[in-house]
């Protein structure tokens, strides 16, 4: 156990904290130091005036304000909203915090309206209402979804910020607990034709986005997913309906869906094409590259948080890999010459984020932190050098580098890249 | 796969239901009902309009409001709210709409001001800030909590509601994902002496509510949790730090914690003698009768839904124990006689709801259709019989025996207790 948590208790000590007196020291772990700026006067002594009155609907702690990240560029119709990593606890996302990707804004689509086509190489086109699909008996998983261009502000070699949150660099990953029907349930109800392999899928938003999906997925874990996080999925996540495709990039995961059709083909639609396609070195490019990766970041200690002081820290962040399960996250110090291994906090579930810890006695010198992922194909988490290596610069999709925060002797920390900080 | 499920396509039929023409059986299923009575215009075609932009913060689709039910007499500072059961999907509750149960309402802590005193049988008694305690190593659970009061409204051998949700009988329970850290780590850290066996709980509510809770299990698996599905604490569940103890009655989980005290007896608090003790038959009673048995209920079909037609529908539902794993659900749709082995839907985590469900072929008769819950010791869900030998009928807590739903000829649900039906 580390030695300086806690007091030791004083009847003094005891009398002088309970009157509100803050050290300062203390308060710059974590997100205190911010939302303390603007502290107003502590509230009476709970235990002498009666409380709020139970409600309909709960809300958050006043001091308890999380938010997602939007740029500047986000106030658009293609745009983005990021989770707030460093804010969390666990591994589920709050609904109301998931992040957002839309190429043509949330549509205003109601469930009684909601129709799903699924046609083509089919026996039977049949098209399904909402209460057609949820008659149907459900199945959940806990998994992440992660835009494939997660991260993608780090991955230049000219251009190296550091003064940068885990939230603006890697918040378009979140964890819900998806609910719905099985495709494959649905494409024996419509009975896929021999000699069919892809379905193109398709959304009800004003982009009507598409992509193809080879029929293998659609047959194993996909899902048509209607539930998130034990209620009815959020407008920005598909309501009423999303393809759900675990561990794939979150751009072929439909939102909104509303066909669904079955070909012996890809359909090379736009986003195929022209994008979520990774160009590689020598003017070839990597087409349908669905999965993500081994990825792990580490969250706390992470711009802006300081360390106070020396001693015991617990170093905090969280892995997932769209191939199965983490079975290992390793954590160096020293800037990736040595490393240990992290703790694995349950629950470890396959294709979810999982949260990893480690223990680190800060000897108040600068140093730099790392965090690795290895899967359960034995897929390790590359450098950015590796990365580089094997694929160019030019791509914008799968960067799922190892990511480093240099701690300044003062306990200051910024964002780096491992060996190039 | 049930044969009735979606419609065979034609270019007619798909124009035709476009167009936002709705047929009146597809809409009693499940809450559509209620929910369509009052149904606006449909928007606009979402695939021509462009849709609302990102925020930094979610909200549900304007079809898809859930609330929880508070009674006449919820307004008070001794007061209840119930999770709207009927409306989840999978087993996390969102954290609005996590039950309530507060003996002097809500209390207003700031995180910065509050502090948890551990003293007593010690040797080395401390004052905690939630910044120490934030500091030690986490672990996260997912499991459930239930007021140990659950569905007492239902026990009586005299009065039977009929015309009753889910959600008023049963929805003093929810499921979250916790993270804290273990009080066996703080219990160390402060030394616990030789001789303790007992320690006292006590929230910093205005009505300080006290509870004794053994040693025993203050050491195995309690929690002293800050985090709720991914993010801070509600302020409804004991912001900012709670005493959870997986599968134990929810009052002995102290919400809002200021103090543990060390001591080689229980308190006998008030709350673990006048109330929260159960009156048995012969003048004796049951005291710290902490852990919750194993108990299931179906949340659909469940009144006031009314199955439109015959033919398969999934009968759905909750099924948890404090001591451990469920093992089996069985649903009988013949009013006990008979019973069939429910499938238990993934994630089956110890001491959390698990979902169970039963396709069920309704041949349009009138049925009773029940379930019960065994779980990893063997104990078996009794009946309300069973429950009655047992306990006498006044007690008003632990009420964890079988639930029915009769469905009428008409397809309309109603309350009912089994064989009493």
């Amino acid at each position: 156990m580390p030695p300086e948590k806690g007091r030791p208790l004083s009847r003094r000590a005891w009398l002088t904290t309970t009157s509100g007196v803050i050290a300062a020291g203390v308060l710059k772990t974590q997100a205190d130091a911010v939302k303390l700026v603007a502290q107003e006067p502590p509230p009476p002594d709970p235990t002498k005036v009666p409380g709020r009155l139970t409600s309909e609907l709960g809300s958050r702690a006043p001091g308890e304000q999380p938010r997602r990240f939007l740029r500047a560029s986000d106030l658009d119709l293609s745009s983005s909203s990021r989770s707030p990593l460093q804010d969390f606890h666990g591994i589920i996302t709050p609904s109301d915090l998931h992040f957002e990707r839309h190429h043509a804004g949330i549509p205003d689509i109601r469930k009684e309206n909601h129709e799903l086509l699924v046609h083509g190489m089919v026996e039977r086109p049949m098209v399904f209402r909402m209460a057609d699909l949820m008659r149907y008996p459900s199945v959940s998983r806990i998994c992440f979804i992660e835009c494939s261009g997660n991260g993608g502000g780090i991955y230049s070699r000219n251009r190296m910020p550091t003064e940068i949150t885990v939230q603006q660099i890697d918040g378009l990953i979140s964890t819900s607990e998806w609910t719905g029907v099985p495709l494959a349930w649905i494409l024996r109800e419509v009975g896929v034709r021999p000699g069919a392999s892809w379905l193109l899928a398709e959304g009800g938003d004003a982009a009507m986005l598409a992509r193809s999906i080879p029929l293998e997925k659609a047959m194993d874990d996909a899902m048509l997913a209607y539930g998130q996080n034990g209620e009815a999925m959020r407008p920005e996540q598909g309501y009423p309906v999303r393809l759900l495709l675990p561990g794939w990039e979150g751009n072929a995961q439909v939102k909104w869906l509303r066909r669904l059709e079955v070909s012996d083909r890809p359909t090379m639609t736009r986003e195929e094409t022209s994008k979520y396609t990774d160009p590689l070195q020598g003017g070839r490019a990597r087409q349908f590259s669905f999965v993500m990766d081994a990825k792990s970041v580490i969250t706390f200690p992470s711009y802006p948080y300081a360390l106070p002081d020396r001693g015991w820290w617990e170093i905090k962040g969280l892995a997932w890999t769209g191939r199965g399960l983490i079975t290992r996250v390793e954590v160096s110090t020293d800037g990736g010459r040595n490393w240990a291994d992290a703790e694995l906090q349950h629950p470890i579930l396959p294709k979810s984020t999982v949260r990893f810890r480690h223990l680190w006695n800060w000897d108040g010198r600068e140093a730099v932190i790392l965090s690795r992922a290895t899967d359960e194909t034995g897929y390790v988490q590359p450098t950015v050098h590796q990365l580089w290596e094997a694929r160019g610069d030019g791509t914008s999709y799968h960067q799922n580098h190892q990511r480093a925060w240099k701690i300044a002797s003062d306990g200051a920390v910024t964002f780096g890249l491992g060996e190039l900080v």
